[in-house]
């Protein structure tokens, strides 16, 4: 299982340093910022979340999350043109939300463990590794950030930490099952979401004025 | 004396997730930004005080604060032609100074009774909690911040947190006292430059070229 | 050697308030947004850094960088037209590049010291406590932030970290003489890039569409 969760671990990390990197490239950065701006994309969000928890950050423990984001962006910067092809660029975006799942389900399975903050933290802070690298990219590099976009991304992550702490408070004994059936539930919504490009319905957002 | 504090905590954290909301809600956000933006504004700053204290956010052991938090957002969102009248929108922001008062006299009390580099860190990390979620929020929503603003928001807040450490080290006895004179010193700053639209003054502002 | 730190430390946070405030003055900024963010350019990198470490911020044990960082801005919003004669701007960059060089390896140093995730955090930590504060001091001025500029400034500093790691792991006899190298070698490349206008070549900047 550990072994499961570190490769899917591995994937989601290239996924997010990839579609980080795709994210701001066409405002012309340069390689340094590149590498800063996909690493933080990638393990941004768990960094918040292991300072709020004061916790050592988990790539000073598992730095092979740093060399392979580091790699990924590398890979990114130079073969730019294939990874923005529409077909590669949607595959990207599909391992990007399974990443979003992953990392969502992780990070509020870490936060339960350590007791902190229960029930609450556990959910927020779940969202915060799935969503905060990406936050980060976007204030650093000028763009209007996810909480701006009406995008079905966050909203996903939230129902499945949401659903995950009700699973571990109320069938302690199906835990690795409701991960994940969790992670899934994720990570359909996202597929759902790019597939039929689902927004959120105007019902649920203010009015411009 | 708790229970007063507790319960101006409470309108506190109120009177900043709506007016948190409402800075933000004409820019067209959904219900899940409202929510996150919202909490941030009301919880953001005492959030980065307890991570530069190396203490747990306070949140996490008071969820209270997240979950007033959040059901004022939602209500701020199902709402919002109310609390967009003028007349409603001035007395949130009134409130919104008496959180700022309470929130940053709170945050310096904490500050000074960890004897956190003392005197400095107090005043700063008060200001930090009366200000700092409003700060994160607006960033993550692309506006121009407070500290662009030439409001008079921050600057009674660190009068008032400036006093309140000089009564803490001169008249120890007088603590009770010091922080009531120096959150309506704050509140009352602050009511003034509502009412009468007070901005810093063109002498203190440097030369826009 | 530590008094040699410490003076080069202090004309560092001069430099890095003094031009922090220049680089956002032409906004019409009022005094305290002068303070808040002069002090942020100087501490900031240090203090993500230290919140990261899980040690107290550096400026809540030696109070003398935000005293010397809060002189520095004052002087610099009174005597603005001074510092931005073209002349003396033009220095204070030189003496930027110099507090770069010196932060970048001083926050190594401390990280490796502390045996924290080495080998790659002390290169990232020392690149975060050199340009940190600038980025957050930009993010909350509305600027664009230094990693989407070209300019040769975090490049050097990763540079010099790099070296430096290598040194203390390769030849831990010459900690010192590799510590003035690096500083050296920083600062160099920095006065470089002032003097000849260097930037980011456009092999590696991706393609703005």
């Amino acid at each position: 299982m550990d072994q499961i969760n570190f490769w899917i671990g591995m994937i989601a990390t290239v996924a997010f340093a990839v579609t980080g990197v795709l994210a701001i490239s066409d405002r012309g950065v340069d390689l340094f910022g590149v590498l800063v701006l996909g690493v933080i994309t990638a393990i941004g969000g768990g960094t918040i979340r292991d300072m709020i928890l004061d916790v050592p950050a988990f790539w000073s423990i598992s730095q092979i999350y740093i060399w392979v984001a580091l790699g990924a962006c590398v890979l990114t910067f130079v073969a730019e043109s294939f990874f923005t092809q529409p077909q590669i660029y949607r595959t990207m975006l599909y391992i990007d939300g399974l990443g979003a799942a992953l990392f969502g389900i992780q990070g509020a399975d870490k936060v339960w463990n350590l007791g902190f903050g229960l029930p609450v933290a556990p959910v927020i802070l779940g969202v915060v590794t799935a969503i905060g690298g990406g936050l980060i990219r976007d204030v650093l590099a000028g763009r209007k950030t996810l909480l701006m976009s009406h995008e079905l991304y966050a909203i996903p992550v939230t129902i499945g930490c949401t659903l995950y702490v009700l699973a571990l408070n109320y069938l302690p004994q199906y835990t690795l099952e409701a991960s994940v059936v969790c992670m899934l539930a994720i990570f359909g919504l996202r597929v759902a979401a790019i597939h039929w490009d689902l927004r959120v319905p105007k019902l649920f957002i203010t009015n411009k004025r």
